[in-house]
C-alpha cells in the first residue's frame, strides 16, 4: 500500500492498525476452497475486496460525519473531510491495481460493478433522508446494494479465482448475498438492542437520519397516529431540536412494543435459510462447515 | 451513465449540463488519429477519461471546499459533501465499468495507474499547507501528479487504442505530459493576473494554502526579511484572519516585483518546446497541426 507519499502513508498506516473482522477476505479465501483450492489470484482478490471495503468505510465516515470508526478516531476525524476523500479515492485506485494484476477478466468485472452499487445504494438511504420513511423493499434494496453486494462478489470471485463451474460460482455468489443480507440485518437489529448488551452505542442510525426494519415494520404495524408521533420525534431527533434522551427511549419502546425486532429477527432466519440451501450443491467438507460458521456467526454474534 | 436511482441521476444531468472544455477526450481522439487512426476503443477512452476527470473535479470541490464549478455552484455547494463524495465515487466506478468493457489491458493499465497518481498529488498538495512553502522540485512533482499524468495518460491511451508502435506510444505519452504541465503553469499563472483581464477570480490558489510557482519563486529571489512577512501573510490570509483585499494586492504586488509571473513564463516556454519536440518523430498533417494549436492554446488561452 505504500506510496512515496509520507502524509498518505502516515494515513494508511492508522487504517490498517485497526483490521476489523476481515470477514470478507475470508469468505473468499473459503469459496475458492471450497471449489478448486486457494490460488495466488485468490489471495489478491481476497486483499482487494478487503481494501474496497476499507476505502468505502472511509468514505462512509465522511458521509455520515461518523466520528469512530473500530474503536479508534474516523480518518475525517482524526485529519479532516478532505484527507479523508483522497486517501478513500486512493485505496479504491489501489484496489482497481491490484485486480488488474490478476489477469482474469472474470473477476475484473465482478468488482467493476461492485463500486456502483456501493455508493449508488449509499446514496440511495442519502436519499432517502429526505424523506426518511422508506418502505421494506426500499430497505432491501439499500442493503443489497450496500452491503450483501459486496460479500456476494467475495463469494463469487473467490470461486471465480479458482477456477469453479458457472454452478458452484452461481452458488456461492447467492449465498454471499444471503450472508451479508444477514450481516445487516443483525446490525440493524443490534441498533435497537439495550447498550449494556453489546457494548456499543445504539440508535445510531436514526439519529443518523436511516430508518431501518425493526422501525419501518413497527411504523405500519401501529395506529396511524401513533405512527406519525414516532414519525415526528425521530425527525426532530435527526434534526437535533428535542431531547435525545427521551426521544431515544421513546422510539425504542415503540419498537419493542409493536416487536419490530422480532420481525427483522424472523426475516433475518429466512435469509439465513436462504444462504444454507444455496450450499446444498456442495457436499460436506470441513470448508463448508466454515462457511456456515462464518454464517452462524453473522446471525448470532452479540456485537 | 444513467442508474435506476433518480437522485443520483439528477445529480449527474447537473454535473454534465456543464460540459468544461473537454480537452482531456480530444487529446484522446487526435493521439489515436495521429497514429493509426480512431476506434471504438478510441471513443470508450476517451469517454473514461473525461469522466475520470470530473469525477476527480468533484471530489475536488470537497477537498477545497469550492463553491462554484464552472459557472454554476459545485455539487458539494448545491448538495452536500456527502453527495459529492458518494457521486464522485460512483463515478470512478463507471470509469472503471467503461475501462473493462475495452478489453485491452494496456490501457487497462494505464488507467489503472493514474487514479493512484491523482488522489496522491492531491494529497501531496493538501499535505503541504500544514508547511505551505514547498519547493520548486516539489511544485513540479504536485503539478505533475495532479495535472499532467492525466494528459499523459489520455494521450497514451489513445495511440494505444490505435495499435501505435511503442515509439509513437511513448513520444505521445511525453507529448501529453508537458502538454499538461504547461496547461497548469498556466492555470497558476492565471491566479497572479489582473481579474479584469480574464474574467474569473484570481489569488484563490493561496486563499486555499496552495503555493504556486510565481509566489514560490518570487520568495526564493527575495531577501529573507521580505519573505518571511509575505509568507506570514499569506498564512494570515488562508487561516481568514487578516484583510483579504489588503492582503491579496501586497501578494500580487510582490509576485510582480519579483517577475514570478514572468519566470513561471519562462518555465512554461520550455515545456512548451518538450511538447513539441517529442512530437518530432510524426511527419506533418493536420492532426499534428491540431494537437500543436491544442498545445499553443494551453500557453496562450486568456482564461
Amino acid at each position: 500500500m505504500h506510496s512515496e507519499n509520507a502524509h498518505l502513508n502516515e494515513v494508511l498506516d492508522y487504517i490498517h492498525a485497526k483490521a476489523g473482522k476481515q470477514l470478507r477476505p475470508i469468505v473468499v479465501l473459503l469459496s475458492a476452497q471450497l471449489c478448486r483450492g486457494v490460488t495466488d489470484k485468490t489471495i489478491q482478490t481476497a486483499v482487494a475486496l478487503e481494501l474496497l471495503h476499507n476505502a468505502s468505510l472511509v468514505h462512509d465516515d465522511v458521509v455520515d460525519s461518523s466520528p469512530m470508526r473500530r474503536g479508534v478516531k474516523s480518518v475525517q476525524a482524526k485529519w479532516s473531510n478532505k484527507v479523508a476523500v483522497l486517501v478513500g479515492d486512493y485505496m479504491l485506485a489501489r484496489v482497481i491495481n491490484t485486480i488488474t494484476e490478476i489477469h482474469n477478466s472474470q473477476i475484473l468485472n465482478i468488482v467493476a460493478g461492485l463500486g456502483m452499487a456501493l455508493s449508488s445504494g449509499e446514496l440511495l438511504q442519502l436519499h432517502a433522508n429526505s424523506s426518511m420513511w422508506i418502505s421494506e423493499a426500499q430497505y432491501f434494496q439499500i442493503i443489497t446494494q450496500k452491503t450483501a453486494q459486496l460479500f456476494a462478489c467475495c463469494a463469487e470471485a473467490g470461486a471465480e479465482s479458482s477456477a469453479a463451474t458457472m454452478r458452484q460460482t452461481t452458488a456461492l455468489r447467492e449465498f454471499g448475498k444471503q450472508l451479508g443480507i444477514c450481516f445487516q440485518l443483525k446490525d440493524d437489529i443490534f441498533d435497537y438492542t439495550d447498550a449494556e448488551e453489546i457494548g456499543k452505542p445504539t440508535m445510531s442510525d436514526i439519529r443518523d437520519g436511516k430508518c431501518t426494519l425493526p422501525l419501518l415494520i413497527s411504523l405500519e404495524r401501529a395506529p396511524k397516529a401513533e405512527a406519525e408521533h414516532i414519525k415526528q420525534l425521530a425527525e426532530e431527533l435527526y434534526q437535533d431540536i428535542t431531547d435525545p434522551v427521551n426521544a431515544e427511549q421513546e422510539i425504542k419502546s415503540f419498537v419493542l412494543r409493536y416487536d419490530g425486532v422480532r420481525y427483522a429477527a424472523a426475516r433475518m432466519a429466512e435469509h439465513k435459510k436462504s444462504a444454507i440451501e444455496a450450499l446444498s450443491i456442495f457436499r460436506d467438507s470441513r470448508t463448508k462447515e466454515a462457511l456456515l460458521s462464518l454464517l452462524d456467526y453473522a446471525v448470532n454474534r452479540d456485537r
